[in-house]
C-alpha cells in the first residue's frame, strides 16, 4: 500500500519503476569524485542475460541480504544474531481473547511469548517465539529449513495463548526470521556514488515497526542530498553526511532494538511498557536525531543572546510542529507543514516588529540579492539548472502551486515571521526579497492552537529579546541546520546574518562547474 | 469536483448517472400513499421522442426553473426578486490589489460592491454588482438578454476596483444572476412520491455558499427517509417531516440571505461583518436546526432530573463533536463522526458505572431483545430487508467494517459511554446486546483532547447524576431525535427506557406489511 502511494506519485510525473530486474554488479568507469560514471549489469527474471545500463549513482536498497552492499569493495555487514527465533503470521482470528485490537504482549513462561498487533481489515499480525527451537540442533534445523512451518508457528501460538482458544478464519502471509542487530561497515563506496540504504545498510527486529520507516528516512536524507549533487552543488562533504547521519541513527536504532527485543521476550510488562514510553520520541521518527556538523550547525550566537537556551528548534532536529496565520489568506497552518518539500532550503525569518526591524531586513534583503552573496550565486546558479532540468511536474501541482515557494530563488524559500497585526503592515512594507516571498509571510498569533498553548517564536526559540532577530534553517528534509539570532538595532547585523548563511551554505554547497547535462 | 465524489462513490458501489436527458412530465399509475408508482417522461438530449422510465419515487433536483417543480399540481415558487443584478468572473486575476487571497468585499459608492472570493488553482471569484442597470430600462434590457456581456462586466468591475488596476490572464466562467428569494409552495407532492430538493425548492443569492450546502442537507434529510420508506419502514408522518423540517432551514435561510445580500450592497463593511459573525453558526450548516416534532422531540424528562437545563445534544440539533477513548482498540475517537451513516439509528446510552448501573442495562437490553419490544420487531424486518435488499458494497469497506455497527441490528446502532476506566471492566460484563455492540462501547476519558475542555457526557448532557442513567437518539442524518434519562437505581427503569425508544420509534415507523420487492 506505502509503495503504490510511491508508484503512483512518480507515474503522476512521468516516472516508471523497472520491474523483475536483479541486481549483478556494477563498475566503475570513472572515479572523478562528483562526476562518476556507473555501468550497473542487471539480469531479467528468467533469462541468464546480462544487460547494463549507465549511471551516475546507484542506490541498494535491496534489503538484509542486499546485493549491492556486497559488490562494494570492503563494505560488510557486522554485528549478532540473537539466538531467539520468530514466527510471524498475518490473519484474521477466530478467538476468545478480547485484547486483539490493541499492541498487546502476551508472556508463557514455558513456551514464549506473542507480539499481538492489530491491522487493517479485520486482520492481526502475530509474532511468535519459538521458544522450543532456540537450541543448537534446533537451530541447525532451521539453518536447513525444515520442520518450522506455518503450522508449527500456529501451533505454537495456540500453545502460548491458552487457556485462550485461537484459530485463524484465513492466514494472508507467514514468516519466519532470526533477529539480527547488523550495520553495513560503510554506507557508501569511496567515491560516494554507490549508496545502501534501509534493511541494505541496518538490520534488527521488526517490532517497533522502525524497518520501512527508518529506510524511509535513509532514502529522505539521501534524495536532496543525490539531487544536489546530481546538479552539481554538492560538496564531497555533503555527500559524505548520508552515512555519518545515517549510521548515528541506525546505531540508535540498533541500541535500542537489542534491548527493547529482549524485553519482549522476556515477558516482563511494566519493564517492557516502561523502556516503550521512554523510546516513543525515537520510535515515532521525531528522535532520530543527527549530531553536530557542517550541514547541523552547533547553536553559535552571533551577537549575545541571554536566551537562547531553551531553543527547541535544535540544529540536527526536525522542526517542532507549530501553528500560525498565513498572513495572504488569513489560514491558520501548521507552519513546519506549510512550505512544500521542492529539494529547497527554508530560512525563516522571526522578527517581533517589521518596522522596527526594518534596517535589519533591507539590508539582509540587499546582501542576500548582491553580487558578491554566495546564496544569490547559487541561487542563479540553480535558476539555471532548473530551467534545464526542471522537476517533473504533475496536474495536481495545479492545486498546490509549487511556484509560489521558489519565486525567490530556486534553492532557498525564504519565510518570515512576526507577532505584528495583519492590519498594522502591508506585504508592500517589505523588502523585495521578502515581498517576492508572500505565500511563506507568517503572523505568529494563533498560540491557542498549538498543543503547549505557544505562539511559534517562542517554542522555536525559547524566546526572541526586544529588538532580536532570529534565522531559523532548514535542510531540504525537515531537519534545522542552524540557528542564528542579530541584534536589529546596529547597522551591520542585516549584512552579517546574510554573511552568516553564505558561511552555512558554503560549508557543504558549491557553485557547478559547467552546465550540468 | 464535489460532484465527482458521490458520482465516484456511486460508481464504486454499481450506481451510474444516466446523462443527457431531461425531464418531461411524470403521471401517477397508482395513489396509494406508501406504494405509489411513477411513470417518468423524459427526453435524451438531440431527441424528440419521449421515453418512459417506471419509479417508485421521483426527486427534482432541477434547480431554480425546476421542471419537476413546475410538473407538481398546484405546486408553484412563491416570492420576490431584487432589483440588484449581478455577474460572476471566475478566473486568474492580474491585479495590484493585495486582498485577492481572503474573502473580501470592495464597495463604490458610485459602481456598486464587488465580493471577493479566493478560489483553487489561483482562481479568484467576483461577484460584481451591476448597479448602473438597476432601472426599469436596464432590468427590460436584461430581460432581453442585451447588452450585460462578460465584457460589460469586466468592464464593471474595475470601475468599482479603480484605483486598483484589474485585470485576467484566463477567465473559466461567467454567469449573471438576478437575486431571488423564493420558496416552492410545497416540497413534495400529495401522495409523497415526488419531491423537490435543492434550489428546485429554494432560491436566494449565491454569495454565503447556502446553495450547493443547502441542497445536500435537503438530500441527505431525505435519503434516509426514501430509504426506509422504500423498505415499507416510514409512516405517511415521516415522509410528511421532509417538507416540515426543510421548509423551516429554508426559510431561516432566505431570511438570512436577504439581509446578507442587502448589506453586501449597502457597502457598511462593519455592519457586514457583525451580520456575518451573528449568523455563522447557521452558514456553517452547524445551525441549521429543526422545530420539535414526532421525530425531534422536546426534551422530556421521564424520570425527575434537576440536571437536565443545559443539554448541548439537543433534539432537533446536530450531535456537538466531542472526544472519547474507543474501549475496543483503546483509540481516541471524534464519538459523532465515529459510527459510520448506513442508515441505521444511534442509541447511545450513558452511564458512569458499568456496574452501579447493571440492573438498568440488564433490563434495557432484555427490554429490547423481548418480542413484545416494537424496536426488536423492526430489527427483525430490517434483517429481513436488508437480506433481501443488501446495502450496495464497495471495495473500500473491507477496510471501514460497516458490518461491525449493524451487529445487533440493521436498524439501530447500540453504543455505551461510560467514564469507568478500562481496567476495570470487560466487555465479558456487559448485557449481549452491548456485547454485540463492542465496536462502540467507548470510555468517556479524553476531556483534554476536547475544544472546551469537557467530557462527552457534560457536553451532550450538561450534567448526568449519580445514579442516573441517559439515553441520546439519533437519526440517521446526525441529528438529536430524543433525550432521555432514568433512575438506574429504581428496577424498572431499563423496561421505560425500552418503551420510551418504543414509543418514540412508533410515532414515525412501522413494520413493513410485506416482503417489500
Amino acid at each position: 500500500m506505502v509503495e503504490d502511494l510511491f508508484m503512483d506519485d512518480m507515474r503522476l510525473r512521468g516516472k516508471e519503476v523497472l520491474r523483475n530486474v536483479a541486481f549483478e554488479s556494477y563498475e566503475q568507469l570513472s572515479t572523478k569524485i562528483g562526476h562518476s560514471a556507473l555501468q550497473v549489469n542487471y539480469k531479467s527474471v528468467g533469462s541468464d542475460d546480462i544487460q547494463p545500463i549507465l549511471a551516475e549513482y546507484l542506490v541498494g536498497c535491496d534489503g538484509a541480504h542486499s546485493r549491492v552492499r556486497k559488490a562494494i569493495p570492503g563494505v560488510e555487514a557486522v554485528g549478532v544474531s540473537q539466538p531467539a527465533i520468530w514466527g510471524v503470521l498475518d490473519g484474521e482470528l477466530i478467538t476468545d481473547f478480547p485484547d486483539i485490537w490493541s499492541k498487546t504482549l502476551v508472556y508463557s513462561e514455558e513456551h514464549g511469548s506473542i507480539l499481538i498487533v492489530p491491522r487493517e481489515r479485520n486482520m492481526t499480525r502475530l509474532y511468535i517465539e519459538l521458544k522450543s527451537c532456540q537450541t543448537p540442533t534446533a537451530l541447525a534445523d532451521l539453518a536447513r529449513g525444515d520442520d518450522l512451518g506455518q503450522a508449527f508457528v500456529m501451533e505454537q501460538a495456540r500453545k502460548i495463548m491458552a487457556p485462550f482458544r485461537i484459530d485463524w478464519s484465513c492466514i494472508e502471509w507467514f514468516g519466519r526470521y532470526q533477529v539480527g542487530q547488523r550495520l553495513a561497515s560503510h554506507f557508501s563506496d569511496e567515491s560516494a556514488s554507490v549508496f545502501l540504504a534501509g534493511d541494505a545498510s541496518h538490520t534488527h527486529s521488526p517490532k517497533s515497526a522502525q524497518g520501512m520507516n527508518t529506510a524511509m528516512h535513509d532514502s529522505w536524507n539521501l534524495a536532496w542530498k543525490l539531487n544536489l549533487a546530481a546538479r552539481g552543488f554538492a560538496r564531497p562533504e555533503l555527500m559524505a553526511s548520508y552515512e555519518e547521519e545515517r549510521r548515528k541513527v541506525a546505531l540508535d536504532l540498533v541500541n535500542f532494538d537489542y534491548e527493547h527485543a529482549n524485553q519482549i521476550a522476556n515477558g516482563d510488562a511494566v519493564a517492557l511498557a516502561k523502556n516503550f514510553l521512554f523510546n516513543v520520541r525515537f520510535i515515532s521518527g521525531i528522535g532520530a536525531e543527527y549530531g553536530p556538523s557542517i550541514l547541523t550547525q552547533p547553536r553559535v550566537i552571533h551577537e549575545e543572546s541571554a536566551f537562547a537556551c531553551a531553543e527547541a528548534a535544535r540544529p540536527g532536529s526536525i522542526l517542532p510542529p507549530a501553528k500560525v496565520t498565513r498572513y495572504i489568506d488569513a489560514n491558520p497552518v501548521d507552519i513546519q507543514l506549510d512550505i512544500p518539500m521542492l529539494g529547497q532550503f527554508r530560512i525563516y525569518l522571526f522578527a517581533w516588529d517589521v518596522f522596527q526591524s526594518g534596517t535589519f531586513l533591507e539590508s539582509f534583503s540587499n546582501s542576500i540579492s548582491s553580487r558578491t552573496s554566495f546564496v544569490n550565486a547559487l541561487s542563479a546558479a540553480a535558476t539555471a539548472s532548473y530551467a534545464r532540468q526542471p522537476r517533473p511536474t504533475a496536474p495536481e501541482d495545479v492545486y498546490t502551486r509549487p511556484e509560489r515557494y521558489v519565486k525567490a530563488s530556486e534553492l532557498f524559500t525564504f519565510a518570515l515571521i512576526t507577532t505584528m497585526p495583519k492590519s498594522e503592515f502591508e506585504i508592500s512594507d517589505l523588502p523585495l526579497l521578502l515581498q517576492e516571498s508572500r505565500w511563506t509571510l507568517y503572523l505568529d498569533n494563533v498560540p491557542e492552537q498549538d498543543t503547549r498553548g505557544v505562539r511559534c517564536t517562542e517554542k522555536w526559540l525559547g524566546r526572541l529579546a526586544p529588538g532580536e532577530v532570529a534565522i531559523v534553517t532548514v535542510r531540504p528534509d525537515g531537519y534545522v541546520g542552524s540557528v542564528g539570532r542579530w541584534d536589529a538595532g546596529l547597522d551591520e547585523s542585516g549584512a552579517n546574518a546574510a554573511r552568516w548563511l553564505d558561511e552555512y551554505y558554503g560549508g557543504f554547497l558549491k557553485l557547478p562547474d559547467e552546465p550540468s547535462t
